[in-house]
């Protein structure tokens, strides 16, 4: 980067690091600072960092405070949903998700205001600075891009800690030391990685879990409940129509208490190393589960199996950072083409840990599965058993080719 | 079939399905009857299926009865495994895999008798007359096949059992009535479908289940476990080496005691219709899970994507039933080769239904793990942040282009 | 078939064959007959299917003749060509593409005229058979299908002309004999197979080919022409406005001149053997080879990347005559979406058989190409060499984790 | 890199500017050198960079000249032929194939002298660094690269010329000003780029070409030629056996003379720009053209299907430098499986820039291709055309019920 930056928009929590990294920014560089904090459901209060904010000399007019849950739940998590999207058959990638949005704000503040430049504060070794920049240089291809993390001198904690006293930015008590694991949160999800997490051997401590009750200590009682789905999204839960992100909350609130969505793994990072990490989900795993329930009843097989051959693709390209690009956005007309007819309920039990589809129904405007066709029964012409030999004597027919030359 | 069979090998469980279908082919085609029965771990006594074709007139060298066990699972279940193979995202594909070895043993003894047809009792609307039937012409070419289900006028069960009873057929009381339910077992899972569990919105009633206990009365207490792999293959639990068969079996049992496994699924049939099918896989949802944890560990990357994305492909293989085709042998191959350092141990939490990987470890030879070069701590050369810009910027420049044509 | 139509629209194309079928129908089945005739730029005289059919009784209202050129090209051969769709590597789809356009207005005229079913010509052997009846059920699940190759006795073609004379149907003199080979055509290709093309050793015949010059033959000038392409589409040649059938046919010209689009294949059927075919698509191979120049101009690597993945697969679906399904729909979306931008100008040499891209060029709005980045000089900025480095460090991250494992 | 290198294994091929880095390398960081030179069929003599590099005062136990002109075919450009491997659905990969074998022979070398570091004279712009240094990556994850063009202020040619007067390196005279363009050969093609190509609108002037005639002073009459493969890879032109090398070569010539294997393509690279390139692949572009032929006759269409759905990014791996993966050889172990039985004689007319086949045949042994089966007429019971109705009507199924729901 030749150029100083003159103006920068900053991902801001509220949090030392970012506070440390708002600091840094003025006096390494000189620049103005537009603060944006954005409530994507991690579950903290946002005016402190207002408040962090202006007690570092940042004009009201600078420091953005937006509440982007609705957004977030509805164009982003709702359509990675439809994929059946799972990173490394398991991930529900909550952190890949929501760095977009991030991107996209900054970029049009930076627009806005007339900024030049825009930064974060995700580490050197993560996805999630891959995440941020790819976003910023799609939306913006000439901006500049700080990341401190990657810039200063800053490198250890006790440097950091330092750096924080030496300019009044109040340190926490628990931020003193080097914190046992990190974590970052949103409407989706919890993760948590680092330190204490670190020996893929090693169980996760309990206390590391913030979102999810124990299974253990789940209630002993089984809930059921329903989602109605229409065109591949969540619009209701037992019958109550609710927003996308009032139905994820309502979700999480019923994944928390029976234990479910709790996800030990260790991943691939786009960056090359692998890495452990424990991931909440609650709420974001029983609707995985019904989505697909409700696709079961829906959903054609040429679809269905085109979607799961797409889904790893598409999945990895949202891990690595590239949602916006031209080959998810060719994934996602795909995918979404195919939800058009997924409309329907799905009955799920809850129960310490697990969310299992029990049962699913659809309007016969939607439903492609026909009791009549299947039955083992006489079904009035619907189906022809003799037919069956024909479709297995031409499918066979190069097998036996085969066959026939090794004979 | 133009000309009439005159030796055939039958699939033949001895239960009263297939004891009429052994009959009919003695009074329908005045043909040699050669029985096989397999010992698939299907938990039922061969013995009786012997009496029963005696009883029939069967003379003892054309009676097969074998314990296919080991076999099954080395040749079968555990190459499918090292695939993480899941049929629309869920199912563990416990009855298709278990037709190909059926079908080879019936070819086999086929030529050693010189018979000139085979036959099953599988009906016409279903997946496994064309897992047979592929496995067969796949095998011998020019070989008979005769369905009786898609050729007889036994359609109704009333029919059936006058059948039986006009040829001395035993009927057991449970079988006079329409049974509640269809199942199909073998060492990896028991299916359970029709009737009862057609109507998709109704939750199965728990006496559908014989392999799993209910989550609900499995113990209070988690049970810790460890499966040893060797090159994508389970090699001991806790410790203890134990055969491919035993260790499945010893699954089944921890399985089936924490009541997991079990899948209520709409599914796509090969030949064309959705059906509702319930599933108890307990020691293959068990094995399945923990295969993916060693995978983490000792799997690079670039093959652990490219596996993810095969999977749904070679699962639909199998489900269709091309098990002997040179496609799922090509599939078979990438996968295999992808094994030979999935070797380690993996370590799981089984409680109510759920079984969680909760460690993992792999000798330093096996192991791409590396705690120096993700902690966030200074790693000592393995890995320098500021390699990441250069990272991001070349994957972002096409990125830019496109952003700056847009611009 | 277990009602007797009553009314049946068939693909009626004014030859000798169809022209059996039509008496067929009406002597096998006593039903009403509608005839109906696409003009796809077969390059035959209609007139005379419609004096045939009157000649057979059928009344003008029941007799369709339609110039389908338009939207057999806008709505069929360009959404394929916009795939780059190549069947098994070569095969540009001529006959496949032809095929759902067929079906639908046959359904569409049966319910206009209140028919009960529809008919083909096409053999039991073939592809076509697929491709038109899969036509029929997806857009009318319970049209009846009458299939006369597969279902009559008239099994050799001394049967057929008996058959013919016996109902004073014409039998042209070069119809007596067997042909040497059949052809089929329209305005993308002539496809021959059958009897002298059956050897697959043997070239084929230069009387066999009917809509190309042989190269041989052709100018010893090359000729050079333009090609204009907005959002994917060809929209001019020459810098001459041209709808799409006109442009077709003009590269047709072009390319008969030039010996341009000669294909001789041994290809896979969907009805599960191989055969031999020879294909002449002039004035599709041009615009398929300019179609590509275009894409690598204004197409960004993601999205030409994903492009050629998914391209085998939708071929397959084209050639099987999976055209009306979800899958294809979804493909074609995820196409569709990239060819946004795909505009501007692409330069060939046609020469004795060879297309050639010498040049391609779009306005700025559309290129991805800069030669600012690209030159080996220095480029004020937009790429800086020491990027390649971290670019290449984190890409080999993994293989070095691999190397060390190794050692 | 922190540490100075002791001792380099440089690639070098005695032209100017990789003896401005020999010396370079000895001046920068007064570190020895090892040369590596391979044949690879560029077409140069070697023994003068032999020369250059005593002259340079490289002992001659440090001076590698080696003919890998057997290995390069047999083991990199066979097994990449076997894929049918295009990249962006033109290219033949000529560069990239070449790549790791030079670099697995630099880390040979290296291990043997003990060297700790390997260099090219790869830009930094290409991707030619990627390749090499994910080869050297892959194969000592501890090997230090050195990168002159990243690292240097050799940045204009005028600089790198007084560099090499300075040191006494010989300046041939068309070496003083800019190249019009620059190239890279060996025994599959030569590319060339740069300068005078880069405006992808003008066509490459003829004086580009060196390693095909122009088609049209191509000789009038076509040439007819067999090639026979076994197991996938040629064995033999007209009958002569032939070794890998000595095959390709073969080729090179005949497609010489023919004018065959003219490319110009604007391609993406991995770095992220798009690029002109010309290429020129005589022997490849017929050998590829004839592999595909002899697949037609011999390859099961499961196999050849999931081979062209596999064959993009198996291309795509080896075009970015990841040849040392563990995906690229999981791929080949597929695509390697299917060649088994690809054995036969394909029949190819070369006639002014066109290679076709026009004739394939193979043993019995081998031949999938059946005229018994394909025939229109009566085939003694191989196909039975009523079995067309009851595949269709299966593979109907689901659309019809998706037809159903849509009424």
């Amino acid at each position: 980067m030749t150029d100083t930056p003159k103006k920068v928009v900053l991902a801001y929590s509220g949090g030392l690091d970012t506070s440390v990294i708002l600091k840094w920014l003025q006096t390494e560089y000189g620049c103005e600072v537009i603060t944006f904090t954005a409530d994507l459901g991690q579950g903290e209060e946002l005016e402190p960092a207002r408040r962090k904010a202006e007690a570092m000399g940042i004009p009201d007019k600078h420091i953005f405070i937006e509440d982007l849950r609705e957004e977030f739940v509805a164009d982003y998590v709702f359509p990675m949903m439809r994929a059946n999207a799972l990173y490394e058959g398991l991930y529900l990638l909550g952190t890949s998700i929501a760095r977009p949005l991030i991107s996209k704000r900054q970029i049009e503040i930076a627009h806005k205001l007339g900024a030049d430049a825009v930064s974060h504060g995700a580490t050197g070794k993560g996805n999630d600075q891959v995440r941020f920049e790819l976003g910023y240089y799609a939306l913006d291809p000439d901006i500049k891009v700080i990341a401190p993390w990657r810039e200063w001198d800053l490198t250890s904690r006790t440097k950091l800690i330092e750096f924080a006293e030496q300019h009044q930015i109040a340190v926490p008590k628990d931020k003193r030391g080097e914190a046992p694991f990190s974590t970052d949160a949103n409407l989706l999800h919890t993760s948590s990685e680092g330190k204490v997490l670190e020996d893929p051997w090693e169980e996760t401590p309990d206390y590391v879990y913030s979102r999810t009750d124990n299974p253990e200590d789940a209630p002993d009682t089984p809930e059921y409940i329903t989602i109605d789905f229409e065109h591949g999204d969540g619009v209701a839960i037992n019958g109550e129509p609710l927003s996308p992100a009032d139905l994820l909350a309502k979700l999480n609130d019923l994944g928390k208490t029976h234990g479910i969505g709790r996800l030990d793994l260790v991943e691939n990072r786009f960056v090359g190393m692998k890495s452990r990490g424990m991931y909440e989900t609650p709420g974001g795993t029983i609707y995985h589960i019904a989505h697909r329930g409700i696709e079961q009843l829906t959903l054609d097989r040429g679809a269905a199996h085109l979607k799961d051959e797409l889904a790893p693709r598409y999945a990895e390209l949202i891990y690595n950072g590239f949602w916006f690009s031209p080959e998810r956005e060719m994934l996602q007309a795909a995918i979404d083409h195919s939800q058009r007819n997924v409309t329907g309920t799905v009955r799920l039990k809850l129960y310490k840990g697990l969310a299992q589809v029990v049962g699913r129904k659809a309007d016969v405007a939607f439903n492609l599965y026909s009791e009549d066709v299947v039955t083992f029964e006489d079904d009035a012409g619907s189906y022809d058993q003799r037919d069956a030999e024909g479709f297995i004597k031409l499918n066979a027919l190069r097998l036996r080719l085969l066959g026939r030359r090794k004979g």
